[in-house]
């Protein structure tokens, strides 16, 4: 095929649909949505579907120790990199049908696409499916693609136990996921995600494509303050140690600090728990959970600072002693020039509305590209929403994101 | 006995205080407090050894439909208005020894002085056991003083039932607590109420003795906050409807409203929910509860008014939803004035340092003073802690708390 022909390839929208609708067949909910967790049941039956298909165009299919599911449509030179298209097939337990399973099947379309073209590029193409990405039944989050990047240890993983006691391996060896080779990268040399957004950015900036360029670096801190418990209404105001009070102005502290740095900040407080909980007592103790962002890596090291210095002037000023821990800590993450640069020119051959953003949560990406080039590729979601089962995309916006894959996939590819 | 004379009463030390440690012991927990809930067996056998220390000075006994207990010290004179000295016997699950009991005890020791003395005044003296005070059993609190004064309906409060299913009434059956008298006022010149603050007010101010003008007014609002839920990373701060941001500022707003009008004033913030309490998603409801305090029966409304407009004004800033309960609402109340007076003067003819103060937290005083002249005095605790095993009083304290009692008493009375 030559250039011009292969710049007018385009993936089959209904087939792509029909096939994430057959996929949301397993595990699906009565409210339309997912439950489809790491490793149980109807993930095996969700992948075995998903091995079935790719048996049909020839793949050769692989498991890795901890479980992650490689399926290779091999190229001509098998000492080219490959070309990854990766993402996840398991939900939230009240997920929706397309947070990973559009990077998956996406993936899937345009090695279909790529053979019913009979296209043979130089570089195998490999659909590659992370175990338990959500993170829902087994934690941490990331657990595949963690193992497969050296960030987590896989004996300490393989002794995970979900609530019922199952480890993560008794779980592998009843699915049958449990492979032999080694969980680390092979010979790669691009690694695409392309994924739904869970966000509402390209949805009200009205563009098809978001051209992820990174990462945002996050803090989680817990702060803990401590007051000492009195009656409301015989205590003199004076008299008091109230932790609420500090509390009022670190999580204002927090908002103006996202407020100095905007757009590219977030400041998100989403759990408070006042102890005792009694609506007449000064609480004994408040704690309070924090989660700043930042795109850019110096910034969110300034918010960080700045954080921990107005939780100290507020507990001074309101005599309140406070513990501030840290509980996780993710420095900026920049995607590879070249995979990005392959998807912009992708995103331009479709003649596609297209922006360029950097995600805000976290996915497999951020493992596999601390190891390979990689980038990500983002569609619009209504409503931003996501982890939930009313997450919802059109069959056009996921034709165009699998589109952008295809050429990207090209644009990378030696042909 | 001529006035002089009775100017000299005292009641006894000793015996006072071996009368408290003696009631302290049924339901006597490891760390030094008392579990003596409403309507158990353990608040039938400290009731029962309460009724036979009365009948040893002669007093005679009743209860009525709601179990309030009565010992009557006959005066001279069937028609004149009843001198009644009341409080509680029950406790808080890891209640302490005096909150109520020494009310009741307290009251016990000045009819022992006054038969000791062979004192007969023209009224009779009660000492009144009102049911469950504490509402920790059954709800709500205040609940033999409710029905005795018109608040509170009877059958309403005996169909309550404890976490296991017990309803007031066959409890009242099962202790023998059921009277077949009405739970209304009979004719009571005067009531008066001892207790432990409950504070620190007494404590820091080196007083013996709170001369009771009152009880704060207060009211409880539960606000509730509406947010759209959305994740942490993805969504950017513009586009967030976050109900963490105006709930800091309505708790600031509640703060801000105590310093207005302070030092009489009361804010308490103790029981913040956020829900799911997902430390990475924004809030999709956020619970506040908040209760205001004030002595003046203008300023408790005008802090009601501005608070409603300080939550509108938030929630409308940033754009949340919201909803604004009242769930509780008391009035400022003032006793009456012969009562404090009575109370001032026995204070002044004891030698003790006094002060007049308003009770911060609610007593059935609180329902007495509707009804009948009353009011209460106050002697301290240490670091004013209460509802709590730790509860402490000395001796010497105890003993100049029983000896206003017994001078306000004599003070009403017709001799």
């Amino acid at each position: 095929m030559i250039q011009k022909e292969l710049s007018q390839l385009r993936i089959n929208k209904a087939r792509l649909w029909s096939t994430l609708m057959n996929m949301a067949q397993i595990g699906a909910t009565q409210k339309g949505g997912c439950n489809r967790q790491a490793l149980t049941s109807l993930d095996k039956a969700g992948r075995e579907l998903f091995i079935s298909w790719c048996k049909n165009i020839g793949c050769e299919i692989r498991f890795d120790e901890i479980g992650n599911l490689f399926a290779r449509y091999p190229g001509s030179d098998p000492l080219a990199g490959v070309i990854l298209m990766s993402s996840h097939l398991d939900t939230q337990p009240t997920g929706g049908k397309f947070d990973g399973v559009y990077g998956v099947l996406g993936g899937l379309e345009v090695l279909r696409t790529i053979h019913e073209n009979r296209i043979s590029p130089l570089n195998s193409l490999e659909v590659a499916v992370w175990t338990n990405e959500e993170g829902a039944r087994f934690s941490p989050a990331c657990m595949g693609s963690g193992v497969w990047s050296g960030n987590l240890d896989l004996n300490t993983i393989l002794a995970e136990t979900d609530k019922d006691g199952i480890s993560v391996a008794s779980a592998l060896e009843e699915t049958g996921f449990k492979g032999t080779i080694k969980a680390k990268p092979h010979n790669i040399k691009a690694a695409l995600e392309l994924h739904i957004e869970q966000g509402p950015v390209l949805e009200k900036q009205n563009k098809e494509i978001g051209i992820v360029t990174g990462i945002q670096g996050l803090r989680w801190f817990t702060v803990t303050l401590y007051g000492k418990p009195c009656h409301a209404g015989p205590t003199p105001m004076e008299d008091r140690i109230d932790p609420v009070k500090p509390m009022a102005g670190i999580i204002q502290a927090a908002y103006q600090i996202a407020e100095q740095f905007s757009p590219n900040s977030r400041a998100t407080i989403g759990d408070i728990t006042t102890m005792p909980g009694s609506p007449n007592t000064v609480p004994e103790r408040v704690l309070v959970r924090i989660d700043l962002r930042h795109t850019d890596s110096d910034t969110i090291i300034q918010m960080d600072t700045l954080f921990r210095q107005a939780v100290d002037k507020l507990c001074i000023e309101s005599n309140v002693e406070y513990s501030l821990e840290e509980k996780w800590r993710m420095e900026v993450t920049n995607f590879d020039s070249d995979c990005i640069a392959a998807v912009e020119k992708a995103a331009k051959t479709m003649g596609t509305s297209a922006m360029h953003m950097v995600s805000g949560a976290g996915h497999d990406s951020l493992y596999i590209s601390q190891r390979v080039p990689t980038s990500m590729i983002f569609i619009p979601c209504k409503d931003g929403i996501s982890h939930n089962e009313a997450e919802s995309i059109t069959e056009e916006q996921a034709e165009a994101g699998a589109n952008v894959l295809l050429h990207s996939v090209l644009n990378l590819a030696i042909k």
